[in-house]
């Protein structure tokens, strides 16, 4: 038996998110048939989070026992060549027995693609989410910045099974790149719906409607945060091991 | 009677090109049901000119007559309303009644995007062709550049209805950008399959299989061309019209 660990990109537009259903068409229920078609094993495969339907993956770390004991170049392209084209692995490594995709990750970095102009784009919306008013990338960016160190999210989103709403944010900006706003997340981990609503709440500091320190208060749960944006616009960008 | 430019965005993926056809999906289908449910007229629009099915277009000139009488912003903006989010109206514009989207036009740029890796990567081949050997971009744009000017490209693509094969490329080049190679090719008019011949020759040379002389050769047709690559990576960027 040896763990491996996959990391895995996926266009979330035709899956219903990450985790395993009944009936439906997910990330994960897609990795474990192909495993179970090349290998020939039932096994069972751990992700570093769970993105939800419609939001998009370039680098999720997936954690797997199995009993290959071929090369793993081999194993890759085989499996690459079952899965649908929506989902690819892009890379393959063997790790200690210990590892978790999951709990050995250090940070997950996320980007929210904002498309910030009036007239509809067939070629960007894809994996973009537009946005017709005129955003301010700048005051976004200084909103952004209030949220890096440790702080209780609770504000943004709900945790997994009660646990505690205090996550460790490494970074966070905004950038203005020609037509799209750019909203870069780096954490320790996320809650529930948190990058989401951050830039549901970003957009309102953009548009003018909320200052930083209004910003602030909704950070400090003294005012309401913005709604949950749409899934599309959202890609984990990487997931970083201690390896 | 008025005469207006539109300049339309598509992602070619979900339509049959962009001609009109019996009872299939197609981008002239869509903008000629799109304007007779706002207009009440049944109005037939010109294209630039006749994208395969699965090609993208990021700007392609159509030109048609009506009868509307109110603002053109209110027009764009009921239409884009009713297109199907696959297509949009990126412009709108009055011209004079002479003016042709197809005739009038100056120029037409196209770009082919390859990516140039081994493993697949769901988030980019929906608008580009993944070629795993690797490429000497170098060598491509050496032999592009041969193409720029006056030439009988008879060797490349067929006329449509009998028409000469002499045409005029003002630009041709191909970059490296990053793992992306991309191919842009800007001429007067161009033949049937022309753009994708093109890029099918230029990876032999890419490849190392085609020397720059015989590509040279290939021009003058002393040898035969390369097959015509995949429709998805290319994308029709724009037309250039003296109005």
């Amino acid at each position: 038996m040896r763990r491996l660990l996959v990391i895995v990109e996926y266009d979330g537009t035709d899956f219903h998110g990450f985790q395993i259903q009944k009936r439906r068409r997910t990330v994960q229920g897609e990795l474990e048939k192909a495993l179970r078609q090349i290998t020939g094993e039932k096994i069972r495969v751990t992700g570093a989070g769970r993105t939800d339907t419609g939001v998009h993956a370039a680098g999720l770390g997936v954690h797997f026992d199995t009993e290959w004991s071929k090369s793993l170049p081999v194993l890759q392209r085989a499996l690459n060549a079952v899965l649908p084209s929506g989902i690819a692995l892009r890379q393959l490594a063997e790790t200690p027995p210990d590892f978790s995709a999951r709990f050995s990750a250090r940070s997950r970095a996320y980007r929210y693609t904002i498309l910030n102009q009036a007239v509809r784009s067939p070629l960007a919306e894809r994996y973009a989410l537009r946005v017709s008013q005129p955003l301010d990338a700048g005051a976004m960016d200084a909103a952004a910045r209030c949220l890096i160190g440790l702080h209780d999210f609770g504000a943004f989103g709900t945790p997994p099974r009660g646990d505690n709403t205090v996550r460790e944010m490494f970074a966070a900006q905004v950038m203005r790149d020609g037509e799209r706003v750019l909203v870069d997340l780096k954490a320790n981990a996320f809650l529930y719906r948190m990058v989401r609503r951050i830039v549901g709440t970003l957009l309102w500091v953009g548009q003018g409607t909320l200052s930083l320190a209004e910003f602030r208060e909704v950070l400090e749960k003294k005012r309401c945060a913005g709604e949950s944006v749409a899934p599309h616009g959202l890609c984990l960008i990487a997931v970083e091991y201690d390896l």
